[in-house]
């Protein structure tokens, strides 16, 4: 397990063992208690800037090994992905619209 | 939605609306995802001292109009909790002692 703080800056992989950046910090439904979004920052890596870019938590997946998660999004697939409203925390429409871009359930689903 | 920043500190109430205490952090469950437990900061209001006391994140509801987390854990729950080991984190089995204590369903259910 881990602490809500500590899994802020934790490492974010590609399947191949590539860094691809870190997560920022996570958003959790606060009714549920599930963790909906891990807040990532990419630095620049991925070519879209150290902006911070929500992506659904069930694309990241804990590896023991690499003490880190891995994701298989792809640049392509963040480059596509749809924009980001101000108010994406509370805009389902928006969230729908990034769950079904990645090929994810969503976290309320 | 909160972050994993801001649910720390978050205010915790009884039924009846009195303040009982702070959550200072989250335990997730790694490979789920799930918050597992709320490390809660009583204050000595509940006459458990200022120790930081994790339960199970299943008896947090949160109330939209309080803003904060409503349990119905009773002082006398408390006082007759099984003793936290230190490896709590790790010890699946005073999880499940723990949970059947507080009567909730294990987070990994």
């Amino acid at each position: 397990m881990v602490s809500s703080g500590d899994v802020n800056g934790a490492r974010v992989y590609s399947p191949t063992g590539d860094h691809l950046g870190n997560v920022d910090h996570l958003m959790i439904d606060k009714q549920s208690g599930r963790v909906a979004y891990a807040v990532m920052s990419f630095g620049g890596f991925l070519g879209i800037g150290a902006d911070h870019t929500p992506l659904p938590w069930g694309k990241l997946r804990y590896d023991v090994q690499l003490d880190g998660y891995v994701t298989d999004i792809t640049k392509e697939q963040l480059e596509a992905a749809p924009a980001v409203p101000e108010d994406w925390q509370r805009d389902r429409t928006w969230g729908q619209t990034a769950h079904d871009h990645y090929g994810v359930a969503p976290y309320w689903m």
